[in-house]
């Protein structure tokens, strides 16, 4: 196998259903642009599937540091510095997206 | 007619492939997630998503002053006002999400 | 005179009270590193920095619009075009900061 | 002692110092808006103040989860699990500000 389970393992089920629903908001700002509607209407829809996106890396990382981050940190060395050090790059790509 | 044709009408094509892009790229999402793809990739992508949709609402609002909030701000007096508190309204939700 | 009055007049003395207070929570800052506060007690304030800066732009984006892009407006032609064109890139970096 | 070194002590002096470059900078939003500088132009330096403050968050946040979080991880147990969620929640805020 090339990968163990990942961090998210416990949430796995609820975050596919919450990818469902924003690709469900996907296709429902596409709709919306196809049948004209109203500028401020489609923004205040794209700002709440942004949120829900959001939501989701916020789970991902939480389960990320809580697992993945915390068993390289328990190994201490180089495993635990690069791994944090990857999770911090992520962190900032998040803080600035 | 219950719609005159909103601002966004000259870019109208390229918003729709854009968000049928940002739709494939949340269905990436969900695979990866099924196949318990790396965390940090995961979030790669994610932040990816998040830029796209940032991208199509700040197109919609550029298209908005230009045509919806200029047209109503031509007419002046509350017309022009209420258009351009909504437009602020929804300036803030993009910045706070 | 270089400039006439800015759009924000009417909220200029509230907007100097709020600068002195972001100013206040800088140096805030500045003193908890100082003194070797506790990382994540620091953070907490610099969010709330963040979000107080982020309410001044707003204000001053709200009583931009109301006032500079709305007299533009209702001159029309490439007036009214350059200053929808400068505001949209103002959004732009704050929706991106 | 009521405090052992925080997590950002090797980057002290360098944090004491954009702290004080942050302070000027909030320094002279006030004065443009005592000036009645153009909108656009405060609204140019705000994003920059915001930009500032944000790495701020990002340097202490990595060097938190370079040193406490790991520290705590490597102790695992509650300890481990109460410092990683109290990481998350900070950083949850800071993608949200």
């Amino acid at each position: 196998m090339d990968h163990e389970a990942p961090g998210y393992t416990d949430n796995k089920a609820a975050l596919l259903s919450r990818l469902k629903r924003i690709e469900g908001q996907t296709r429902g700002l596409h709709r919306m642009i196809a049948q004209d509607k109203y500028c401020i209407d489609i923004l205040t829809q794209v700002s709440a599937t942004t949120k829900a996106l959001e939501a989701v890396a916020l789970t991902l990382l939480d389960e990320h540091l809580h697992h993945c981050v915390a068993d390289a940190a328990a190994q201490g060395g180089p495993v635990a510095d690069d791994k944090i050090a990857e999770a911090s790059a992520a962190i900032a790509r998040l803080v600035r997206s």
